[in-house]
């Protein structure tokens, strides 16, 4: 029998497709909405595995359409009750269930202190969150049954995308963004696999994910999963970060998985690899570049002709698979993991 | 015969006060000038230990000045040569050289996208950062020998603790602005048994961190001081986010260090010390509240007149003599530990 878990990430396909046919135009009119009223800067709040979108988001949103991209410090609203001032922002807040109290909070809040729009982006256009938002994006990925979150994070970075390949002038990412759900298939197939190779992290207590650019959220997002499923204290960084001090740790054995997709970031992640490679450790890279897939003793394929500000739909699929596999092989039951609940309310 | 690390952190009251007399009427100026500007955000560029501070001023600027923080993505200057519009911002350069690549190329680029005002905080008002920035304020810390960062970073939350004093108007803030010094100072004594605790982590391959609000920062600067220093794949979270998916992994006997200082964060925190009581893991806390500090297996005091917001200064030094006395309980030179250069010049 199949459990949720890996039915939803098989359905990542679909659920991308849906989400295309149904919200492409709906985002096209909300991005006129959007050029009206002109927001300086975007302040996104979401906890958890929204906070990876909202990560892409940082990247998708400044690089196509030029606008800096803050994470809301949610706390200063729910636990200090000082917002600070937003005038000029557009106010994103990001939740698969938009049962989330502070991005609720937050926006609710958000025009008293002078934001110019707010957006929701949940799988629930009911919920809160989509009722206090001026307007709202809907994932339509059907109900996500299990406790990690897989198809509601890849609807929530293709929203991002359309989001930001509409702001950037869609007529020429059009195609590219129409072949996503075939790219994410793709990368399914490709790591066929992977699942099964994952038995050689059964003992692996922690690990750190390395990550630059685009992929920044697919490093973070790889470690939730692997935190989540299979219990390893698995730890996300910037290549670039990693530098300055983190990489002390690093020791023959240690296990790194690397994200490292052709683009713009790929030769910062290549002296990242051969300057790591000093100390032995024990890499899996996720790569669709033949010669860096090369140095890993597990390589972990994505299609070779997505572009690069694509890549993190295809990239975190072989995690995803890695962390299911690795439940699997510690015989944990992933559909539930302790200490997870579906929805979490903090304050 | 002591290390540089050791004398550092011990340094810190003086550096501290150093900072206060030179800095403080300098400051105040500086305010001026930024509030004729009229921000409407701010953005700030730092990798490392100074991104720690960024962190920290993400919750004194938001709270005690109205201003919403972002951290910069700086990739997408130097990566992707995509700066994002920066209208209305006031963009700030943190680094304890000066000699970091990206918040110099930020910087630089500031004022052509936007930018109203750049600042430059850092320990040599020679370096290439110091330059570029309209202003700049230097952290008299005299030289940082020690490859890891500690009385650089505390110099850096008092500079940002007395820019957002003065923002907030200093009147109400100067005379708990001048005990900081006198504050770390106690902390130093009420820690004297804390390195030598430390040997009880000897065997200690991974442990996460937790705190929030003002102390978000804490947690992240203690995490990187025992990655650096002792090779604990030490992770920090959000007490809030670490309930969204990541507290699966902690089972019997899991270290934990627990930021919860009197505060409004304090609540928040013993919700989770509770909640997360109930899977048996190890506890060290930091804390001036004897009934939190009483939960822990390892308590780690603060002085108790402390206010929150200027907290983060002592709370961090408890997990800096832990970081020393499990360096030495491992025979770890920490004055060269493996990995580490000075000053990265990430690009």
């Amino acid at each position: 029998m199949k459990t949720h878990l890996e039915r939803e990430i098989f359905e990542q396909p679909d659920v991308l497709k849906r989400l295309i046919q149904h919200e492409d135009d709906h985002i096209a009119h909300l991005v006129g909405a959007i050029r009206r009223l002109e927001p300086q800067f975007v302040v996104i709040v979401a906890r958890g595995t929204s906070d990876n979108a909202a990560r892409y988001a940082q990247y998708a949103l400044g690089s196509l359409a030029g606008l800096a991209v803050g994470l809301a410090t949610p706390s200063l609203t729910t636990l200090y009750d000082t917002t600070p001032r937003l005038d000029g922002a557009l106010v994103i807040g990001i939740s698969q269930s938009g049962q989330s109290l502070e991005p609720t909070r937050v926006l609710e809040q958000a025009h008293t202190h002078g934001a110019r729009l707010t957006l929701s982006i949940t799988n629930d256009a009911e919920s809160p969150l989509a009722q206090v938002a001026d307007h709202h994006i809907s994932l339509h990925a059907a109900r996500e049954k299990s406790l990690a979150a897989t198809k509601t994070y890849a609807a929530q970075l293709m929203a991002i995308a359309l989001l930001a390949g509409h702001l950037a002038g869609i007529e020429q990412w059009k195609p590219a963004l129409a072949r996503v759900p075939e790219w994410v298939a793709q990368t399914l197939a490709l790591n066929h696999a992977t699942r099964a190779a994952a038995a050689r992290y059964t003992f692996m207590t922690h690990c750190i994910t390395l990550a630059r650019g685009y992929n920044y959220c697919t490093g973070f997002e790889i470690a939730l999963k692997l935190k989540e499923l299979t219990y390893v204290a698995a730890e996300a960084y910037s290549s670039a970060d990693f530098h300055h001090g983190p990489k002390a740790i690093v020791e023959p054995g240690f296990p790194l998985i690397v994200v490292a997709p052709q683009g713009k970031a790929l030769q910062s992640m290549i002296e990242s690899i051969d300057m790591l490679q000093a100390s032995g450790p024990d890499m899996a890279i996720i790569s669709n570049v033949p010669e860096v897939a090369a140095r890993a003793r597990l390589a972990l394929p994505i299609p070779d002709t997505i572009p690069e500000w694509l890549s993190p739909l295809a990239a975190v699929v072989p995690g995803q698979l890695l962390a299911l596999g690795l439940s699997e092989a510690r015989g944990i039951d992933v559909d539930t993991p302790r200490g997870l609940h579906k929805i979490t309310l903090t304050e």
